[in-house]
């Protein structure tokens, strides 16, 4: 049976008839009376309120614990640009997901164009609806203008779920492994292979984390990242900020005398590379379903070992952040989301498993409820320190 | 204290704390095993089965129980161009309100824009994300394009309920009102005062019914329409099929003689030209909170007597059409709501309370929870009559 047929039988198929999600009335609606306070005429009063003062909408409609999860479909899993009915379900996923573990009201948007100033018209035509907005599967580097894009323009925060989610976890993840092996961050040298959505923004939270830019080695499908070469945008911007020492070469030059690997590729990397690395390393190879170096192999040579696997010990999953990134931003009715709310998630989720900490166990189980609350006070408290929360 | 100040002890606003509606998850997601099927890495394979075949996400998605209702608010209830974040209590109660007679889940999208062209774009845009679109308070005459050009374009129902919602139960209202009062549709002269979005979609949704064009007459501010006047668009159109006798004159001229009169404008309509319609005739005063003429002395000179509020006998209210609407066209899996549907579903309204009418119940009560599923049944057997059905 190919992979794209149905499998009526199949759990997963049988669990996703008529999708995954609701909308539920949140007031009684069975009498007269109760019409004329939800609906006409008693909802003309709110109306005006908020008409008047359209701060108001924030407690007097759902839009403050509400969020919209917008792709273009083009960048969906590892299953890449399949369009915006079939990413569907991911999104229904990802919208239940921000329910159960954060209280977070979320609709899935899937919009029927990949043109960028198309995204940036729909998304900012319809945002008045909700309080966030959570970019999610769009790809590189598309998703970097249409983040940039709608950040400045929309007062509600934006984030892009496929970049931030992964660097605020991997951020996590570092802090906690470099604690047990007792090294500090900025002495770490680093290299990231992968530079899409996941790889920019897991190399700058890194670096707003205290890892020292000069000692991190971007890799691409072409190599090395660095001034050797003629890049643009995003590329061109990684080629300034890191690779002080001008490496040059593939990722087996990379890794040579590294004490981080972070793989989002979804390549692979070879043993011998991971070899390379100075001993008592630490290897997060985050590509699903097939990591870019077995973790079985990774730990021959390094100490600590994480991946995007549930089956593997230190699952890097994105759930560890965004319910919670949102629920803080919502709270604290945040107008953007700064590079210090999250680094404060980044804490948060480190914080969690600080007093248990052992290398099978450097961040907390995506079920862990402990979390999301955890992240959420810390978001909203960065919010209110970083000046974008409106209370 | 002004109509536009909160008053935290009015239950009104009290009932609006934190809005009306909340996201539920239909799934289980506490265990490993549950996130593994619900979320990656299972939903891939519905993602690529839908991949292949698109109408699987009517199957496997949430779209196939899923309507927008989508307003840019340009005319919210009679509180006129208040923007899209004041129009946010309305659109939440009508979407609970779509929940709770039809089980159809709603979402709330309020547009940052009152361009036509905008507006098209970010409804195409989003459409993928959802089984219809259900046009709410946009003022006309954009409200005729926006609707005409969104129901060419997309694969799903598209209804504007300020036009055909009402316009619906006012059909229903008719047929039992004259059945009550022993006339056929096609013999009452008939006067509909207001040719905005309501009273153009009810003229055009009585003669589909089977009222005569050449015996209707429709008003707006300036007086009677037809060919005697310059006119453009949808009352160009009123004046070439209604009025076939050419009156002129205001909504004295156009009552004189009428059997019935379906008020739509808001505007005032003095007793003297009700004191001159044909004898047993039949008053349809729906302007809220004010009906154009007081119901009571309406009554003094016709038989039977509708408004649009809930203290008064026979409450003309959409909430009666628009859930069962898309209820049935979502069962049918419509490509369209065709006249045919529409036209069924106010026989349905009209056929609830066939076996008891009164003069003071000509339609059911708004909270009759026959009504919808009747509606339902109604427009998804018209929609396969009509060939717009996909199951």
């Amino acid at each position: 049976m190919s992979s794209s047929t149905v499998d009526p039988a199949d759990p997963v198929f049988r669990l996703h008839v008529g999708g995954k999600m609701a909308v539920a009335s949140t007031v009684p609606l069975t009498s007269r009376e109760d019409l004329s306070l939800a609906y006409t005429p008693g909802v003309a009063r709110v109306c005006e309120a908020i008409a008047a003062d359209p701060a108001l909408a924030d407690d007097y409609t759902w839009v403050s614990h509400t969020v919209a999860v917008v792709t273009d479909g083009s960048a969906v899993l590892g299953l890449g640009n399949i369009g915006p009915r079939a990413a569907l379900p991911v999104m229904e996923g990802k919208a239940v997901l921000f329910k159960q573990f954060a209280g977070v009201d979320a609709v899935p948007i899937c919009l029927d164009t990949q043109d960028v100033d198309e995204i940036v018209t729909a998304v900012r035509a319809l945002a008045p609806s909700f309080g966030g907005i959570n970019l999610e599967d769009i790809s590189a580097p598309r998703c970097f203008e249409v983040e940039r894009r709608l950040d400045e323009a929309l007062p509600i925060p934006v984030f892009h779920d496929d970049q931030h989610g992964t660097a605020i976890v991997v951020l996590a993840a570092l802090r906690n492994a470099a604690t047990l092996l007792n090294r500090k961050l900025g002495d770490l040298r680093v290299a990231v292979s992968g530079a899409g959505a996941a790889g920019v923004a897991v190399t700058k939270m890194l670096v707003a984390g205290g890892v020292n830019p000069d000692q991190v080695v971007v890799c691409d499908s072409k190599g090395i990242i660095g001034r050797h070469r003629e890049l643009t945008g995003s590329k061109a911007e990684l080629a300034e900020i890191t690779n002080a020492e001008g490496r040059q070469g593939g990722i087996t030059e990379a890794l040579r005398g590294a004490d981080v690997l972070v793989g989002v590729s979804g390549g692979q990397i070879p043993e011998a590379a991971v070899a390379g690395m100075a001993p008592g390393g630490i290897v997060f190879a985050l590509a699903n379903p097939t990591p870019e170096v077995h973790p079985e192999v990774a730990a021959r040579h390094v100490a600590v070992v994480a991946t995007g696997r549930s089956d593997y010990p230190n699952q890097i999953n994105n759930v560890l952040a965004f319910p919670g990134v949102f629920r803080g931003a919502l709270d604290a009715r945040a107008t953007r989301i700064t590079e210090g709310m999250k680094v404060a998630a980044a804490d948060a989720i480190a914080g969690v498993v600080a007093e248990s900490l052992t290398a099978e166990a450097i961040v907390p189980s995506p079920l862990d409820p402990r979390v999301a609350p955890a992240v959420a006070e810390a978001v909203a408290e960065a919010a209110r320190r970083d000046g974008v929360a409106r209370r």
